[in-house]
């Protein structure tokens, strides 16, 4: 990031959109840098390409108001859309954040500030710029730019590449299913569902080691190894019994079918160190199986036995 | 932008999402480039900096739908976006739309898909990712990346600098007056707020010769020259009587309260060759004032009689 003068340097107008502004970057601090004019800017490291991507979540489609607080809400939001740079194994430049606010957000505009700002502290990077507008539903639109040298994609499997899979995986479907059955759910998967992390430094060492391709798992395990698999033209054999779940979830079809878990599915061509990626990351990486020739497709089995394909999710249609 | 894989050549997943992405895609053809993967990768010129912005527009906040065609809609999101990179005399590099699509526009995403073209056609740029949801309202969040060696900003002006604006203003207010009032706008007033220009080349023209500061009119002439002076910590003497007004129009203050106009507010330290400008883009360049010491503020005159403010709008409460 260049020398832009600090955001409170430049005063905006009046009037609720500014004030609305002004509450935030007074939350923000030294994490917004350069905002107040009508674009950031910004340099990318010499030699590296931008990586850009936005994503948005909407109350009603992507969680009810009733599940998170305000403060989750603005976390979750942008670390989903900080998940993509990971998924490119890109560091993060910063981030843009476009926000319809509905009359009770509107109230509680500071904890939803400061869930962006935990969101973008945690990830070590700065608030560039946004939006901000009235609106009947609450909308968060996040565009996160980043840089790498050589960034990951979908594309670059071959037949007999390792398939890995980082953290724990079913506790978001957990939470959900709890929440629209009305229960509650358990701490530990309410926690996977509304606090998030976006596997930045991990998809890096992944990369750094041999990871070939990347995706992170928004849609559920069983539709990004699909994404994976058509990408790269491959297909992709996953051994179900392999799947790391997390503690007391023992049904490995429901967890290959929970999205919004942005860990990361990574094929390297030769076999990861798991044991030295746990103990920098203090997070397990599993080996949950092989890239195949694309006629296979992919395929599902509990060891040696063929099992359907577990189902994803489409955010249109929920 | 770097050799990104075809868009067609990384086929989407199943599901309506992917329906209504491989549908814009289709319509777009080779003005989408990368899109597939979960981030953009593309490269800014060797010694630019980056330039980011984003922009909403919210159905029933920024417009309403009996006012546009879909087509329309999708064209004005963007180009609004694309403003703020003319604002800072920055080459579009590319643009990230986020789509909540309501029922009906599921329904014409074809159309909306063909503004979002007509739009990115228009600037010389590129589509390089996006996002679609379903949502019960429609919103476009564009996201518009760009390039600059030296970016304008809103802080540059001192006192003595001469003010000039680009183009005719009024017609976007009086169009809404009109819709707010139940009459029909005449076919040039709706033009100038359904498809608006970014003064992309006419902004890196001026940077070119000598402008200091710019600033795009979205909120309003009188608005942003309050923007533009608060920033540059100037006062801006305006004669009301100078206002290019649109042809049919006759009221500069109405004109100096009309938003959504996408001309451009610029500040330069010596005299600009308007004829020249105006021989190159068939569009007029006007002086309408001249910066002066802060303590004298943002004051409007007609001639040499003093006019009370005129009044912007606030996008929040409207």
């Amino acid at each position: 990031v260049t020398s832009e003068p600090d955001p409170k340097s430049i005063p905006l107008g009046a009037g609720l959109e500014f004030d609305a502004i002004r509450g935030m970057l007074s939350r923000w601090g030294k994490l917004a840098v350069g905002v107040g004019d009508d674009a950031a800017v910004l340099d990318v490291p010499r030699g590296d390409s931008l990586v850009a991507s936005v994503d948005t979540a909407l109350e009603g489609r992507h969680f009810r108001s009733g599940w998170l607080t305000p403060r989750e809400i603005g976390y979750r939001a942008v670390t989903a859309a900080l998940s993509d740079l990971a998924a490119m194994a890109a560091r993060p430049l910063g981030v843009l954040v476009a926000l319809n606010l509905s009359a009770p957000y509107q109230v509680a505009i500071t904890e939803l500030a400061d869930g962006i700002g935990d969101a973008v502290e945690t990830a070590g990077t700065r608030i560039l710029g946004g939006n901000v507008s009235g609106a009947d539903a609450l909308c968060l639109t996040t565009t996160v730019l980043g840089a790498a040298y050589a960034p990951l994609g979908r594309v670059g499997l071959r037949p007999g590449d390792f398939i890995y899979v980082t953290g724990k995986l079913g506790g978001p479907g957990a939470a959900v299913a709890a929440w629209q059955a009305g229960r509650t759910p358990s701490a530990d998967h309410r926690a996977r569902f509304a606090r998030p992390t976006a596997r930045l430094r991990e998809a890096r060492w992944l990369a750094d080691r041999g990871a070939v391709a990347a995706i992170d798992i928004s849609d559920g395990l069983a539709a990004d190894l699909e994404h994976l698999a058509v990408a790269s033209d491959v297909g992709i054999d996953v051994d179900l019994a392999k799947l790391p779940l997390l503690d007391g979830l023992h049904d490995a079809i429901q967890a290959a079918g929970s999205g919004e878990e942005y860990e990361l599915l990574i094929g390297a061509r030769d076999q990861l160190d798991t044991a030295e990626f746990e103990r920098t990351f203090y997070l397990p990486l599993t080996l949950v199986g092989r890239a195949t020739p694309r006629e296979e497709g992919v395929r599902f089995r509990r060891r040696s036995e063929r099992v359907a394909k577990p189902s994803g999710y489409d955010h249109l249609s929920r």
